[in-house]
């Protein structure tokens, strides 16, 4: 009996097919995403019907789905670095192996927090949209050399941000209770003392604890700008909310929400840049994890790999 | 009688009176810009009767402007770093003394340059917009490394842009013909090998002259993406729009156009991200560019600077 394997990702090979060739190559029929968006519990546990492998996206994977896929899962490749959706004690307990790709999204994930950050910077959706209604209105915006940006967080990503920031003369605070050793040129400091001198935050942790409360945005400078390509849950959205409303936050970018596809409060607001959690999408980068997903996926299920 | 001094771009001392301070100290009388945009010939003409120095924006400073301004007018100090507005042989003639602030822009233009890169790159604008709407549309996007960017013109902007793009891992290729001396780690190219090879082109030239006409772009690989920051002029708008109606260029920014304020053709297209000249305003720029502006026109005023 060929061997099985689920596509979680909606977008799993979309621009660029070897990721599926790898698959068809090594014997394996492909159960495609039924629904082309992120799968809900019921729709998982009917798509890991009759499947030895995942090619794991963000879906819930808990207790129940592991154990309704039973005997016959096997192994989850995650496509991208987080696996907080994946019950790990589960996963020991059924004998599945999980694996994730650390190291392909952190250049896409880095580019597209500049490109957040920049654009909110220079006010670059309302002076063109008003351009584009044939308004001439200039704005003064925030420079990079000198400004004061709080990394919370310095894993891969956290670090090579820190990196590119550097490069345009930023000042690097950072603060990451798991950090070991003293990194050059960036000074470390406590959570509270950073949210209070930045002229920019930007979360980079891989938890899901809430870190942002309306404790924290108390704290903050006014017109300071937020950035989130981490994940939705780390900022308290009420909280946020009201810190836009008063003018606290100036601008801030979500690509991760506390539900997906997201529809919520934060739509209504213009200085709020939000994109579909696109962190990881350039050809290079989704290429790039899925190909290592597909590896560590044949390697777990003991199939071989042929060359592409 | 006092010295007066004409205030010629609209946005001066907008966010920090500084140089209207500085102005004051040495006992100027000044002369607003009466109408919060860019003056037309007449208009300049009119605003410079009675006065003695000019702190001049991109107004046109041609032979009849500055023969009306005889016999008082002395100096004209440039805020920002191109000069083509003014008329040196007739500055000459009459005995106008002409300065600029060349270092002042450096950061704030080559930032806005990434900025509209990264934006343009990663879909910022259409994908912030669907969010909004309720869409949840993800695409895939340009990641920079590794991409081939052609830098036109390599002087000071230029290589700041490219120094910063090096940070990002992009492939840096330049073509100037006033090169000297062969940059590290850049492919000094021709024109026409340039454009046919680059994934991005991005125009750093002082000049006036068109360099990207039909023939330029009918070199241009499918998909380019195209930043102009410097002066409309550089390219043919007609061009432009048939590159643009064919997808040949698939994204493009413009901050400086053919006229200003600009309600052209350019703005009916979604794939142009336009910005109303404000490549040089952020705070630190506008008030680095405005103090020594100020300083330029006392010294050739012969006026004394106070410490401010």
């Amino acid at each position: 009996m060929p061997p099985v394997v689920a596509i979680g990702p909606s977008s799993f090979a979309e621009k660029d097919d070897t990721p599926l060739r790898m698959l068809e190559a090594a014997g394996c029929i492909i159960k495609p995403n039924p629904f082309g968006r992120r799968l809900t519990e019921s729709e998982i546990i009917a798509h890991l019907e009759g499947v030895d492998g995942l090619i794991a996206g963000l879906e819930p994977l808990n207790r129940a789905v592991l154990e309704s896929a039973q005997p016959r899962l096997k192994a989850l490749a995650r496509v991208g670095i987080g696996v907080a959706n994946v019950d790990f004690d589960a996963a020991r307990d059924f004998g599945v192996a999980v694996s994730s790709t650390p190291d392909g999204p952190i250049d896409a994930v880095a580019e597209m927090t500049l490109a957040a950050l920049l654009s909110l910077a220079r006010q670059l959706i309302p002076t063109n949209a008003a351009l584009h209604r044939g308004e001439w209105a200039k704005s003064i915006g925030l420079g990079l050399r000198g400004a004061k940006v709080l990394l919370i967080g310095y894993g891969r990503i956290g670090r090579r941000v820190g990196e590119l920031l550097q490069a345009f003369g930023a000042e690097i605070f950072l603060c990451d209770p798991a950090l070991s050793g003293t990194p050059q040129d960036v000074n470390v400091v406590e959570l509270n003392e950073g949210l209070a001198l930045a002229d920019v935050i930007s979360l980079h942790v891989s938890g899901e604890d809430c870190i942002l409360d309306a404790a924290a945005f108390a704290l903050m400078k006014p017109g300071v700008l937020l950035l989130n390509g981490a994940r939705g849950g780390l900022v308290e959205e009420s909280a946020l909310l009201a810190a836009l409303d008063s003018g606290k936050v100036a601008g801030v970018w979500f690509d991760a929400f506390w539900e997906e596809p997201y529809t919520g409060p934060l739509t209504r607001y213009e200085q709020a840049l939000l994109t579909p959690h696109v962190g990881t999408y350039t050809e290079r980068c989704r290429l790039q994890m899925e190909t290592e997903a597909v590896r560590n996926l044949l390697r777990d299920l003991g199939l071989p790999e042929f060359a592409s």
